[in-house]
């Protein structure tokens, strides 16, 4: 089969590769109909935290191929949308909705990257949910914004607990932020203030829901958010960059009591002064997440085309043309680039 | 009047000054019955944000001497408890109970220290609370521990999100730990375990309410409190201590999901990294307690003698003796003094 391969910061690759096959009774092998890159796979294609070539992808879609013996919850020919970490389903951890800390899970990578032909899924019964019947075509792109980043955007919205009558600010226009936005809209929220310099972002956070813009960035940013809450920071912020200068800013834009939620993948170098968090008494929750736990509702809604969540994708290549789609994301041409096979 | 200055770091005078009095219509004199030293009062005695001459002490219990015009909750002859930050009530924050962060408040400390004869007392209305008749004399070190020590322990409990069938791990044995145990015992924790490593703080933990007591520290302790909980950590986390260490302590020993109040002040250079706190995935708020939130149910458990949080007092002295209760803490020859008036 065909698989994307980051052979060295810059250079992707798209290689042969042999086809995963079932390994542990509880595994399923997806025939992928659609992956995508992510923010977090420009990180190793720009340099950062890249130590050997590793193939690509933890976003997917797809077709069952094949199942093992003990796979109840999905059979050959269903539709999928599957998390980025695969998860057992019946642990400590899953059972509290924590599925990305599952003690028997991991990243989907760890087995091989989803930006391929096929890929196998630990823990299928765990991981995977169906579709009801095949999504018509134009629904691809929406149910594979569910598996990572529509999630992801859900998850800090829901640690952010943003709900009616609330003020969200959101940090970081990317991807994950927009899909924060419509998070936030679904979730209820009264105004939705998005911190985004580009035109075409701005456009689409509009077109998800977003009230007000902030253009302004650092100590500027922070004081036109608290110009728009009455001097007050706003109730939940979203945090979707993953440095320390964005979370600073979120901090610093949410009220005392207020809640974060972030989501975006912070790295070495990147300590906050827990000073400032003791000073600005805001609830802090985030990490990676646990897609699982929202997948039905998130599936559910884009079935009955409540969301569409799909818009995101801005570039749609074909697998063999993987590099111009991290070149694009990496150059800002693209928001998010869809992968078909 | 009498008060206790802070003149150099280790230098602790009691010295004549010029006795409070009304300024604002919402103010109220206090004669002050009891105060004590608080933990954070020993930063500055160690040297550590010493900046100039100080006059100290911020926990108080009294009786209104004069009120401004503006008053109306409290009289003269109110025996009254008052929170260590003074809060207008009225404001965005304090109805939303973040009374710390009031917008017209402050630390009683900018107005004056309360290790004194008499203190003034901005906004009375939204800060004091008088108990219902006088107090009898035994009730009265209770009554003050509810001014900071108990009611920051308690919040601590609260933001740690504490409750039925829960494990609490408190990081910190010094006197909010141990108040942030008794807080734990009485909203139901079904767990509780003290990190101490001294005899008497042992005892009293466990008259508190601890369950177990960690004497390990650092990662041995982490190890201790995840085999205690089933390899899975605590589901809440008090941490009363304010440095990178207690703070890295307290995320490494909450599971996934988790809650943890942090109470202890933190001070420059204790940045935590973001990395960690993401892929810990626990649930993080604090800051200075909000203590007026908890003052009238806190005022109701120590009247009615449900608890009795001023055990946490193990040297009483008279204010002009203040020197040696500095001492004796910073020693830790006693775990909190209270000084009479």
């Amino acid at each position: 089969m065909r698989a994307v391969l980051l052979n060295a910061p810059g250079e992707v690759q798209v290689v042969d590769r042999e086809p995963p096959r079932i390994v542990e009774a509880t595994d399923a092998v997806i025939r992928v109909a659609a992956a995508c890159v992510c923010g977090s796979d420009l990180w190793p294609y720009r340099g950062v935290d890249f130590i050997e070539p590793r193939f690509m992808g933890h976003e997917y879609v797809g077709v069952v191929e094949e199942i093992g013996a003990d796979v109840q919850s999905v059979k050959p020919g269903d539709f999928v949308v599957g998390s980025f970490i695969y998860s057992c389903g019946e642990c400590e951890f899953c059972l509290a909705g924590y599925t990305s800390k599952c003690v028997h899970g991991n990243f989907i990578t760890a087995v091989g990257g989803t930006q391929a032909q096929f890929v196998r899924v630990p823990h299928a019964d765990g991981t995977l949910v169906a579709t009801p019947g095949t999504p018509e075509p134009d629904l691809v792109p929406s149910l594979l914004a569910a598996s990572d980043v529509l999630g992801t955007g859900w998850y800090a919205a829901v640690a952010a607990e943003v709900g009616p009558g609330k003020t969200v600010a959101v940090v970081g226009d990317g991807a994950v932020g927009l899909m924060g936005v419509l998070a936030a809209q679904q979730l209820g929220a009264e105004r939705i203030i998005v911190m985004s310099r580009y035109a075409d972002r701005q456009h689409l956070a509009r077109e998800f829901g977003a009230t007000d813009i902030v253009e302004e960035r650092g100590r500027d940013g922070v004081a036109r958010v608290r110009e728009l809450t009455g001097g007050f920071g706003a109730h939940s912020v979203i945090e979707a960059v993953g440095t320390k200068e964005s979370m600073m800013q979120a901090i610093k834009s949410t009220r005392p009591g207020g809640h974060i939620g972030f989501v975006g993948v912070a790295h070495d170098g990147d300590d906050i002064p827990v000073k400032h968090l003791f000073a600005s008494q805001v609830h802090l929750h985030g990490g990676p997440a646990p897609v699982r736990r929202f997948l039905p509702d998130l599936i559910d809604r884009i079935m009955k085309r409540e969301i569409d969540p799909g818009k995101v994708f801005d570039l749609t290549l074909p697998l063999e043309e993987a590099a111009e789609a991290y070149a694009a994301m990496h150059e800002r041409r693209a928001i998010k680039a869809l992968l078909t096979t």
